[in-house]
């Protein structure tokens, strides 16, 4: 299948940063708009591209393009001002069957392309979630085909997401209506076609217009990117309202792998501090689990995840982790039964990701998915970095050594008995 | 596809062990002969089985069956004397459409038998790696039809693995050749059938006539039975052998999970050994890294694997590596930078795991298999082990600990750098 993204606008809404650019070319959560669409249609096995812009943005379309392995061809639409359907129009000999009409001006996240690319006509949705009412082109759909559609409809039953699933038959009705016509819009192309629709209810999509909406779709995809399994209490509690702000603020500014660098590098300092004055040390260690989120949130908002850099993460994790209770442990200087419950409390916290990473090894699941128990035995990383703060901050050392070394086995005491229960038998 | 295991075979050359029951519920390498096809067939997607055996065992095979979940019909050749074949005539009004017919006092891996299922006819083997020659029966195979079968032929070129893939057409000549004579053998019923040939050669597979093959059977499976990647030199070089003596020694009494707890119980004891004589504990440590080997072997040669087997062992295995470590320490008693040395020795033990561990998580490979340099970096838990064992033999063991704090973490970041070369991008 191919798909045909139309990028031929001025998105005058979008001034003073459509200035010099076009929309397409805006970044969003970290990456631009084209370049998502062209990553999500193509991991869903969309190989062959057609953008359509105009005269003014050709040129920084071809450059940009040509940083990126896509197989796209670029084609100008030398009247735009004829209305988005006369970009349609412009691909009219290029099309060989069945195709992908998209507006680069909006967002869909991967679910999304994955249902729509399975539908027929235009892609339609009842729940508009995301969507601003005043604003979004509604649709009536009436035994599976478009009734009526626009802005100011009176009777509608459905959005408008900006997504097509079209044959080349529509060419047909689109020449006749550019022969009428001086400006044609894909919105009467579809009604006069009277078009199917195809129901993706609920899903993520949104256009992107106004700086509102761009701020807007900014929070929702790093929103979107908060993990939600495996998440401790204090990372749902605080860790994660704090990292999501960190996030919106440094997303188009850093990458994954600079904040995983600089999360370990405020862990490793946070033990030098504890060396010489625990409480402080507490609160840096707690301000590095907060930082240890940005990374995968940049990561996942951006769509620039990595295998190995979620790898290298839960290794630095460990070493962070590991330096602290060393730090404190010398601080202590305490006598040897002390240091026999050190080490415990060490070994336990790393067996806690051992335990249930070597799951995922071993069983290609996340276990927290599949024992949902699991996500209520306390002992998680973020909680663990939350007591030892506060357990700095108390003075209370020796105790936090003692109640880590005890809860920590203890909780891979529990995933041992069940992973027996749950995958005994596997 | 239907499968149709014959056993109604007396065995006679395997008494005294057959005296009183079928060979095909004899057990080689801990899994009895039947259920090892059923098994295997079984995970290769065949759902219905014949299994032909003669009125002296029926009662026996059929209680056997019952304690297991495949569908089995046993059928009752009530002339067992009139040759092999007569027990496939047995099963004529029962076979739908294409069927496998198998030899249940043959032995095949997993390999053979899904390969074999590709095929059709007789399978034949050209390298006989695992046979017998004087006793095996071979096969000369001409513009892939078989042109003559026996044990005492001139002229051949593979051998007849007892492994066929039929259709029903194969009764019209089978009901020719029973009216026509006494007995008849497969053999005669692959020749005046003129079957096609398909070649597996080099596979594994053999079978088991006189209590020579079944020690041999025994000895082959447990040696293939021993993982190939991940082992670290020690293992290959000493613990395997010895491992391997051990498994055949015990695969009939014990169960993986018991091999386990038994390596497991080893290493605690070797810990509390070395609390007050670490060389003699360094021994005992040793030897709990050789039986650590025996679980895995046993579950692999009698096919008894379980994922919660696989990962249970290593959360113990890095529990027997802490205690150990803790012992020494405390053995030990040393001044307070010696301990942040102790510390960082025990940390780097377990990271060797948790990074190779946590790589198949994340990127769901073994690293072993795609970073092939991997297996020549040193600090492999064998190869800790055994260090340990010389260095508590030697009587050093702080500088033990130094080097240990030096080899494993240096391992782990060598571990990073390669990641990071080959899948820095994925």
């Amino acid at each position: 299948m191919q798909a045909v993204i139309l990028s031929a606008g001025y998105g005058r809404r979008l001034y003073p940063i459509t200035d010099n650019k076009p929309k397409s070319l805006i970044k969003v959560a970290g990456k631009e708009l084209l370049l998502r669409h062209l990553q999500i249609l193509n991991e869903q096995g969309i190989e062959e591209f057609i953008v359509v812009t105009n005269s003014m943005y050709e040129k920084q379309i071809r450059n940009f393009l040509r940083k990126f392995p896509y197989k796209v061809e670029v084609v100008v639409n030398p009247e735009p001002e004829r209305g988005n359907a006369s970009s349609l129009y412009c691909v009219k000999g290029k099309i060989k069957d069945t195709f992908a009409l998209i507006m680069s001006d909006h967002i869909y996240d991967s679910v999304f392309i994955e249902e729509a690319l399975k539908g027929k006509g235009i892609i339609v949705d009842e729940l508009g979630r995301f969507v601003d009412i005043e604003e979004s082109t509604k649709v009536l759909c009436v035994s599976g085909r478009v009734e009526d559609i626009g802005k100011d409809i009176d009777k509608w039953n459905c959005y408008d997401t900006g997504f097509f699933i079209l044959d080349a038959d529509i060419f047909e009705t689109l020449e006749r209506l550019m022969e009428e016509k001086r400006t044609v819009e894909i919105s009467e192309l579809v009604k006069e076609h009277k078009l199917e629709c195809t129901h993706v209810s609920g899903l993520f999509w949104m256009d992107v217009d106004t700086m509102t909406d761009l701020e807007r779709a900014r929070k929702l995809l790093i929103e979107k990117s908060v993990k939600g399994t495996g998440d401790g209490l204090i990372s749902r509690l605080i860790n994660r309202r704090i990292s999501v702000k960190i996030t919106e603020a440094l997303i188009d500014r850093l990458t994954p792998m600079q904040a995983t660098l600089i999360s370990f590098l405020v862990g490793i300092i946070s033990s030098g501090i504890a060396l010489i004055f625990p409480p402080l040390g507490g609160l840096m260690y707690q301000l590095s689990s907060i930082l240890d989120g940005v990374d995968g949130e940049i990561a996942r908002a951006s769509l620039n995840t990595s295998k190995f850099g979620g790898w290298f993460d839960s290794i630095l994790d460990r070493y962070v982790d590991f330096s602290f209770l060393l730090a404190l442990g010398i601080y202590l200087s305490p006598p040897l039964w002390m240091w026999a419950v050190i080490l415990l409390a060490t070994m336990g916290s790393v067996m806690v990701s051992y335990s249930t990473e070597r799951y995922k090894g071993e069983f290609g699941e996340n276990i927290y998915k599949t024992i949902k128990l699991m996500n209520y035995i306390p002992g998680k990383r973020d909680e663990r970095i939350f007591f030892i703060m506060i357990m700095t901050l108390l003075g209370y050392i020796e105790e936090l050594f003692i109640i880590l070394a005890i809860v920590t086995n203890l909780r891979v005491l529990a995933t041992i008995l069940l992973v027996k229960l749950y995958k005994g038998t596997g």
